[in-house]
């Protein structure tokens, strides 16, 4: 077996059936064996556009990959690469790479930055582990090596392959044993048991759950102990949907200022909060307006394991989360208010009538239109900010960065989650300064018959930046484009141009029910709109709020 | 003076008079500042192709700026500015971060990868210098001394403001001092000895120009040089139109087995070659098919000097080539075959019939349009490999990235070099693969009001790969897409489509006269179109031709 080969068996012993990328002459000879394995190549416009499709489909999967070129497409990754890493998504980068006979010619190669380390160097800023399989005797134990960590820490992972190496065949007989971690029992077990006094202790407890949940498969776990325990769980906006948010147990996310007040007040009045597996960034706190007190708080990730003011260390968030749902605590009290449990059923809109777009109406009309089998991908601006107010029927249903915040994520991340849930809708909101970015990836969704629904919320340029930076600046303007066009473009799906309630209402259910082809449904909000949450950060800001004259 | 502002004031000491970029809202402070200034911001649709603008901008004007958010924008322009470093371009990389003051909040900030100093460290990679304007007492020395980098050494720096800093005022008085690099004068009067030396004895000597004697404006001493001592010049592939193409000491460009066989001939029986800033790269060697004998070259570049098998230190390339020009060589009478003098007046093409078209022919007929007022830009594969048929009428009117050779280049670069030259036309050619990665750029052609003539070379797919990688691949084919309709999209131009030697010429004579709009010309090749160079190299490459039925 060679070492393309091996590396195509093991990426599919994760489970990978599809990678992403763009072909290029230092990594021909790889393309070529992944043509003839039973891996799925998936062609890209843009190699950042193959970076955020991986991204993806390893958050739906359980890892992804993407394959590109030397430099000019490695290069290419970064930030979809540090995205992932930021959200830690298991991503495994896979590039060529000039030969190792070539490189003693004494000439420059082409594609080549500085030496030829540049590449790998760049990589190690954000990957979690990485290798460059230039040595036979070493390249399967490296690409174990490399795999088994992007499966651990769910982060991403970097393989260069130099092209002369892929068609070498080790002078070694390999098995693949698996990486054996150690844990601290002991440990684990002590926070287990304060962890467990604490809660039953508490008047006033409530479960905080992000990403990791999702990332690491603990949703069982989690509403085992929720369910047991009888403790709500509120989620981050980056967690959104780690477990379906129509479950009774669920009462919406915990924004701070930002979001929905009665969910803030429940979970700041906690006496204990027990976070799990969330990120304290700053948009996940609210821009800063979340307020809880460390000393009331169990925060576990796969990271750490912080108890008011101390520490465990070599716990795993796995082992302490079982822990928690073996030592059958004793249930918590605590009644839901009726406020929080509604939302399990609220779709609060009005019809629709001869009115301008809102972004937040619009929401709730696409509320009412999603089920169980829809997935919703929002990009940054007010289509993150928006799409907290949806109300997902299943558990990991709703991807966004929501951390890394990079513009331009949604519509290659739709090819990405369609390619994983082939079974699935796909709903795209997506601004219109985004969708200028990387909407072209909607050609690679029509080309492999995806059924996408792309909807650009189109408010004349960067219209989260107007409402978060005072006065009117030119630099907030951007082209106005004719979106629906694209369509003709790349020859294929419907494409809808909306202005008023009604035709945002028509077009979604001719595109909800015509579910053979993708659909853009180019909606033109009304002059200055703004979402419910959008609006409460920007007064949180205490800036003022500048509007431009639609033209 | 701010720090913001001093930063803006200097940027303009350098002849910046426009910027690239996207703001966010970690840069937002420093572009209200850059809004506010006599410098013109130009907002693109991705913070890449900001970068290939800077680029191109820089190669034209002599030094180029981008300014971009942290890490979704400064990672997302990585790519292009590591083009820029291995192809000497002087971008300055601005960018902003998050304050100071924030980062000691405790949470994780939005765009952050793993620490404050990820995008910087990634930016060591490919820069010549940088700082982190973080300490009002040296700000201002700190912007001196990366300017005056990226002046000197023709490669990309980076300034990383955080976004709290922009408004400081600095505590200290300050004035601009010159920072005085010190060559060795000793040095460099022996090498210009023994190059008159070696020059003077030849009986077939030439000069091989590359690309730094445009970047370091070294044109006049160049032409100096030939005409006093006689010596025909011939360029490299990225070196091309570093003099006008139709001066009488111009030979053609020296492509080792790939290009014109006469000029290959002359290059290689030359008993000494001088090169001048010249890149051994592999393509600017032929792929490794040019044949130059060490011991019969003096190398000059602005990074090294040497002779035969010794070397010179700290010996300046323009120290040197004015010590050439002031040592009153006695002028070599070496001959010019009348094959390769005939290049000033070729154009050697058929007229248009109903045929079929074929790259080489259309670059024929580009070659009796376009005239001194006329920038053209060349993307990778064969857009870049035809091109190098063209005879460019003035100095620096060529520009492609035949070294890095990172596809999407060519229409971002043509903002670039509108912006810089609005009163020249820019005609681009590039590949439809090249197109889908960066057309969307023309939308901010568009918005500018630049009269741009893009010709798409459409071979459905990566055709150059095609023809170096045997076997007929799927991951070679790309969505087909009707180019022209992008127009309609962006909201601005003309558009043709063409599929004969007729229509093409119909169609570049109207977008030649119509200069006041932008057009859009998508010339479908037959099947199986390479040009007269691309023919070569996969001759030289010993593979075979592997085509594809055009559907």
């Amino acid at each position: 077996m060679s070492i393309g080969q091996y590396l195509i068996q093991r990426l599919q012993d994760y489970g990978i059936d599809h990678m992403f990328g763009i072909p290029g002459d230092y990594v021909l000879s790889l393309y070529s064996e992944l043509e003839k394995s039973p891996i799925n190549m998936i062609g890209c416009t843009r190699e950042d556009c193959a970076g955020f499709a991986a991204d993806s489909y390893a958050r739906l999967n359980g890892m992804g990959a993407l394959c590109v070129t030397y430099c000019v497409g490695g290069l290419s990754v970064c930030n979809s690469i540090a995205g992932a890493y930021a959200e830690k998504s298991p991503v495994v980068v896979v590039t060529g790479s000039p030969g190792l006979k070539e490189r003693t010619r004494g000439a420059l190669l082409h594609h080549m930055v500085r030496d030829f380390r540049t590449q790998y160097e760049v990589f190690e800023k954000f990957t979690i582990a990485g290798s460059e399989l230039s040595d036979p005797l070493t390249a399967f134990s490296e690409i174990d090596r490399v795999l088994d960590a992007c499966d651990r820490f769910k982060r991403p992972v970097y393989l260069e392959i130099p092209r002369d190496m892929v068609h070498v065949v080790p002078p070694v007989a390999h098995g693949y044993r698996g990486v054996v971690y150690e844990n601290d029992q002991e440990a684990t077990a002590e926070a287990v048991r304060e962890t467990r006094q604490l809660l039953e202790s508490a008047q006033k407890p409530v479960i905080l759950a992000g990403v990791e949940v999702h990332r690491f498969g603990l949703q069982d776990e989690l509403l085992r102990l929720a369910d047991t325990a009888g403790i709500a769980i509120a989620t981050t906006m980056l967690g959104k949907s780690v477990i379906s948010e129509r479950h009774p147990m669920f009462i919406g996310l915990y924004e701070g200022a930002l979001g929905d007040q009665a969910v803030t007040q429940f979970v700041e009045e906690s006496d204990l909060v027990l976070l799990l597996g969330a990120f304290l960034s700053d948009i996940n706190l609210g821009i800063y307006t979340a307020n809880l007190d460390p000393t009331r708080c169990v925060n576990a990730t796969s990271e750490e394991l912080r108890i008011s003011h101390h520490h465990y260390h070599n716990v795993s968030l796995r082992d302490f989360l079982r822990g928690l749902c073996e030592a059958q605590l004793k249930p918590a009290n605590r009644p839901i208010p009726e406020s929080l449990s509604k939302i399990h059923t609220a779709a609060i809109d009005s019809e629709p009538g001869d009115g301008g777009l809102r972004t937040s109406w619009m929401i709730g009309r696409l509320n009412r239109t999603i089920d169980g089998d829809t997935i919703v991908i929002a990009d940054v601006g007010d289509s993150l900010f928006a799409a907290t107010e949806l109300v997902i029927h299943e558990r990991g249903e709703f991807l966004s960065p929501a951390y890394y915040t990079s513009m331009g994520f949604s519509v290659p991340a739709a090819l990405g989650a369609a390619t994983a849930r082939p079974d699935h809708r796909v709903v795209v909101l997506v601004g219109d300064g985004a969708f200028q970015m990387t909407g072209q990836e909607l050609s690679t969704l029509i080309r492999y018959q995806h059924n996408p629904i792309v909807i650009v919320l189109d408010n004349h340029g960067y219209g989260t930046e107007r409402y978060l930076h005072a006065g009117q600046w030119e630099y907030n303007e951007i082209q106005p484009w004719d979106y629906g066009k694209v369509l003709g473009v790349y020859g294929g799906g419907r494409s809808h141009r909306v202005a008023t309630e009604l035709e945002f209402e028509t077009a979604l259910q001719e595109a909800w029910q015509q579910s053979d082809r993708p659909h853009l449904i180019h909606a033109e909000l009304i002059e200055g709109d703004a979402s419910n949450t959008l609006r409460n950060l920007a007064e949180r800001m205490g800036e003022n709020v500048a509007r431009r004259p639609v033209t």
